[in-house]
């Protein structure tokens, strides 16, 4: 039985909080209740946009964050999971005001990506806009040797962040078929695996047969997941 | 934008309070992260037992589920869904404790039932061995004219048991066979509908082609997580 409890900022979409918590449950070795991992899940769907960034006085994220952040280490949490890719820009000022370790969803996905035995060389990137922009994934893992290919900006408005909209939206089915396409033209570029760096878009793959995209989809919200399991377990 | 925010004492077990947090975000109508419900969810699986029953000092439930109910309420949430059937033999003490109304399980299963149509006579009730025996629904339903018809005490032990357990060792597809016979025979007694009255059975269901029992099956996760988005929107 875990006396680590886990804090969970979500709601940014609440349904990718939702599946961070699913995950998070059969992603643990468990027989009974006892042997799963005390958490609190903190839904605020009020958060303002986390894509329009930094500097934004009327709509800034940061003070929703921060309280997500105090209500969670009053209930007693210890590590925080940050149920959203794009929310990383404010990583600092967050591991700042956090009880504990914020696990940090870009390393949790580079062990999965490690685990999963993903070469270096070109890899594919999928996001938010924000994300793709402040370089979130890029400065992390070309480092480490993969390089990093994104949706040419034609097809991020026409098919990526219509189809983050639609998973915020309830309708995950809908949104797998564009995210489909964006994905094969980053595998026709080369790319021997793409990553899922927005907890909308594996909601969005699990709807549809996305194993016929033909190469490894590294799912941000089980990275993250496992990551907060090896947390938990110590 | 709602400035309701719910709290979800969850954990018993944690699939069922995770899948009440997707299920809740689902059955919200929403086009986009802030038309849904802010929410916390105190996922604590330490909880002690609940199908012991009262009068278990080394294991009792009560200082748990009251600790979470003292957690959802520091967090500023207004009305509490408990989502565990069993648990809800000590809504008189969570009542008390709590910061509002705690959204009665059985009351908004009732209120499911009506929409659905269905009609006084026999229905079949599904849960665990301690709700069945403490009457928490039959006590409910019998004097609304749909008398309760529960699985026998062998079947119960051979097959409803062991299922509820299968989930919470996150094994929800082979609970499917052993909960589906034991609906089955209820129907074959004359069930027009099956209650689904322990929030791990729902979870089971939807692993299988539950479709083919052929009456309807009352989801008590669904019929709380609508209660609670009816509470949210005021």
């Amino acid at each position: 039985m875990s006396d680590r409890i886990l804090g969970v900022l979500g709601g940014m979409g609440p349904l990718a909080g939702a599946q961070f918590m699913l995950r998070l449950t059969l992603l643990t070795p468990a027989e009974r209740d006892a042997d799963h991992i005390p958490a609190v899940l903190w839904s605020d769907p009020r958060v303002p946009d986390r894509t329009r960034g930094r500097g934004v006085p009327e709509a800034d994220p940061l003070p929703w964050l921060l309280r997500g952040i105090a209500g969670l280490a009053a209930a007693g949490c210890g590590a925080i999971a940050v149920a959203c890719n794009t929310a990383h820009e404010w990583y600092p000022e967050m591991q700042a005001a956090a009880p504990g370790p914020v696990l940090h969803i870009v390393d949790a996905t580079m062990e999965a990506m490690v685990r999963a035995g993903i070469p270096p060389g070109p890899v594919g990137l999928m996001g938010t806009a924000a994300t793709l922009r402040m370089r979130l994934y890029q400065d992390r893992l070309e480092p480490r040797g993969w390089d990093c290919l994104i949706p040419p900006p034609e097809e991020m408005d026409r098919l990526v962040t219509p189809a983050i909209a639609r998973v915020k939206a309830n309708r995950p089915d809908a949104a797998f078929p564009p995210l489909a396409e964006a994905a094969r033209g980053l595998v026709r570029r080369g790319a021997r695996a793409v990553v899922l760096g927005c907890t909308e878009i594996p909601l969005a793959m699990a709807a549809g047969p996305a194993a016929e995209i033909g190469v490894p989809l590294v799912d941000s919200i089980d990275a993250l997941a496992l990551a907060a399991i090896a947390w938990a377990r110590g």
